[in-house]
């Protein structure tokens, strides 16, 4: 039988990031263009992916005393007007649902493009004293924003994620709650998905419709543009007072519950590609990798390489997510590209001569390298490997990040920079929406966030020369 | 502090069925209704009980080797008309979307009410080869369909569910698959939730709009109705013929891909409800119980009764699911009430006396009756109890549902029979549609399935009197 030849070669990513972006996606069986305007299937290796950060995040929901439950939907599109500012942020992207069968609806149902409405709605029939707080719960769901622009995982008319959405007897509470929840998305990011990213405050202009604060987690992508990877919403008692969610406090008053929202999304999984992806295709962490190691023996025609094949993958499939490629109408190059294309952290390769030396070949797809395994340790060294490379992958794209933040005072030079950008600007803020939109006009650059940690450059705003209040991160965004 | 009074009694199930299972549904915190036509809220003690189905489900699809996958919710309106007998079977509860922002879309879309239409799109355009088969996935999602009679869980407008969708190289493995999951679903039924059923055949009217055959797993409720607890439907080269499947065999001719689609639903929890729940309320098998094993210390305020509930917490917490109830603001009798309404299989209550005589007091909410476990032996009695208490449940439905299987061979009999049927009648019947049309006019039941064990009453049909060609159970249904 010929053997195929391996044809599915990525574009450079640094000829066309955006090509290498899709090329990434489509031939590595991550997902596929759905035909349904800005929509993605997500294929099964995406899935399983998305499957690790799912059951990642979903235990720390847990351990946290967040419950699961599933609300509707559909939302009437009275809810979706109670709270103003809410309303015109989504409704440019909302779609409508207008008829059952053949007949009209006698009111308009939206999909939901997050569920603060329907929450709420139920919150507040549920809610009565003080004993009934807090109410935390979470939902993992579809929802559906009408965008104009999409791009598989980064943007798309339909996303899967999850929603947390809480109510405290106090301010404090749900501000600690806020802040929890983007430990916990840090976590997510930075511990699991080698991910590392730069928390911080929202700008009001960039804040969630309908929240009084808006905390994120802010990715830099190799293209040194942002990527907003996480949320968490302070949102005070403002929907509270639209959705009526009071209850009887511990002095016999009357209260307005105090809430917090928060989501992450499959975003997350583009936000890997392009923080980790390189010229071979993916390279996906341990930690969330659907397989973590694979075995191709070299020689399987030859001598007793097929039974320790199947002897080593019995040692090692219940300790780590494991496949054996025995195909027979495959070339070991095809294998070894096909893999590595997918980004698999660590390849084992042995024939007669390894077996008979006593080791194992492991090729480390983070660094391209090879290292020998002891035969005899292979499940503990192996295990060792894969910490080495999950923290080696991580401090890469850390000092990677590191390297492309900039300092600028002086706006001439951030303009010029900014034509190109290859990264983050540090720059004083006056704190004025007017300057951050100039900003934008001048330049594309955003403010990614305020920072926790501000670093003052200058007294004076960058952009206005007003005095300044913040020091924030700026950058172009996907 | 005064003690609260326990005031959330369920109706009794033989005085009123329908009110007792709204009660249960309510009380118990499984659902509530949403403000939105049909649909309902699953909370969190619902959702709990559809994680564990859901988990041990989703172990059983991928070790026969499938994948899970996510495709769009929404779907174009000329994708479902391809295939003309699904478009009948499912255009008059299909929700449109018509708008998107301010602006009327070009083309409808639906909102799946299941995803062969979509799915089979996808798999017409990545199947090539047989090389590429079979294609063995599932998706765990939302579906709509806009139903005129409702109730939580049983029939929604919106439910969630898995849909598996594969594709194959012959006949025979697609008719091998099709029984395959039948099995799977017949498994999680019995061999988990404790919920014994019929499996057979459905008849060409009630079988899947499009499928060549559907396959059923029936079961009964607790006032004898059937309720249709999962499908899994053969269908053959026919949404291949319509969506463009083909693939290149091995003998070098292009041939139709053989399928087969196969669900369960939250519907599954209805089921549990009316096949397990009493007059206290819920009884949760405990393989799919949220919380299996409750800790009420009693008499907390003496000696170390407290010290000793947390001791016991800690021994059982990473063996079992289990709560320790030391709440202080409810009196011993609410707290017996309140989880004996939720169903939790086994309570373990103790005070000092236990603790001297160094046993554990053990209260099976199946049987209601009290047992001894020893104190030193304890996980290991429980770990038995439980079991016995999963065989007991799964024995005495199943009892019950043999008990009420009836044979008839008189039309007249039937009908008296029919007007307060408790159970499944098993009758002759001819095959021909017009007799099972007839026999629904008549009596209100329907042909549940065409078991696989057919068995020989007469050589007529009862209904027609025409030569018999079946054995069919029939029943009336939710």
């Amino acid at each position: 039988m010929s053997k195929k030849k391996f044809v599915k070669a990525v574009t450079s990513r640094d000829d066309d990031f955006a090509q290498w972006y899709t090329d990434v996606v489509l031939k590595t069986g991550l997902a596929d263009y759905a035909p349904v305007k800005g929509c993605m299937v997500i294929r099964p290796y995406g899935f399983a992916l998305w499957e690790n950060i799912k059951n990642i995040a979903d235990g720390k929901f847990k351990e946290t005393g967040h419950q699961n439950a599933y609300f509707p939907l559909l939302i009437p599109e009275n809810f979706l007007r109670k709270e103003a500012e809410h309303f015109e942020g989504f409704s440019p992207e909302v779609l409508w649902v207008t008829q059952g069968g053949d007949k009209e609806l006698t009111e308009r149902l939206l999909i939901r493009p997050t569920s603060e409405t329907m929450i709420c709605t139920m919150y507040a029939k549920w809610i009565q004293s003080y004993r009934d707080l807090p109410v935390l719960m979470n939902q993992w769901c579809n929802v559906v924003r009408w965008e104009k622009t999409t791009r598989p995982f980064l943007r798309t008319s339909e996303f899967l994620w999850q929603e947390g959405h809480t109510v405290h007897e106090t301010k404090k509470e749900a501000e600690e709650e806020t802040l929890r929840m983007l430990e916990i998305y840090r976590q997510i990011a930075e511990e699991n998905m080698a991910m590392p990213v730069i928390l911080g405050r929202k700008s009001e202009k960039e804040k969630f419709a309908g929240a009084d604060k808006t905390y994120t987690m802010e990715a830099m992508m190799y293209d040194g543009k942002a990527l907003q990877a996480g949320t968490s919403h302070y949102l005070a008692e403002n929907f509270s007072k639209m959705f009526g969610i009071t209850f009887l406090g511990r002095d016999g008053q009357e209260h307005y519950g105090w809430s917090t929202s928060w989501g992450v999304s499959t975003r997350l999984i583009g936000g890997l590609i392009m923080v980790h992806g390189d010229d071979r295709g993916l390279r996906i962490p341990p930690k969330v990798a659907p397989t973590q190691v694979v075995i191709v023996p070299i020689g399987l025609e030859k001598g007793n390489i097929g039974e320790k094949a199947d002897e080593i993958y019995a040692r090692l499939k219940d300790k780590f997510r494991v496949k054996l490629d025995t195909r027979e109408e495959y070339s070991i190059g095809w294998k070894f590209n096909e893999w590595e294309m997918k980004g698999i952290p660590v390849r084992l390769e042995f024939g007669n001569k390894e077996l008979s030396e006593g080791y194992i070949t492991a090729f480390r797809r983070d660094k391209l390298e090879k290292i020998k395994l002891s035969f005899n340790n292979l499940e503990q060294e192996l295990e060792d490997l894969l910490n080495t490379i999950q923290n080696d992958m991580y401090n890469d794209a850390k000092e990677r990040m590191e390297s492309k933040i900039y300092k600028f005072d002086d706006y001439y030079k951030l303009k010029e920079w900014s034509k190109d950008s290859n990264g983050f600007a540090k720059i004083m803020w006056s704190g004025d929406m007017e300057d951050e939109e100039k900003l934008r006009e001048d330049t594309g650059l955003t403010i990614r966030c305020i920072p926790f940690d501000e670093e003052k450059i200058s007294d004076k705003c960058i952009i206005s020369g007003k005095d300044a209040k913040h020091m924030v991160y700026v950058a172009k965004a996907y």
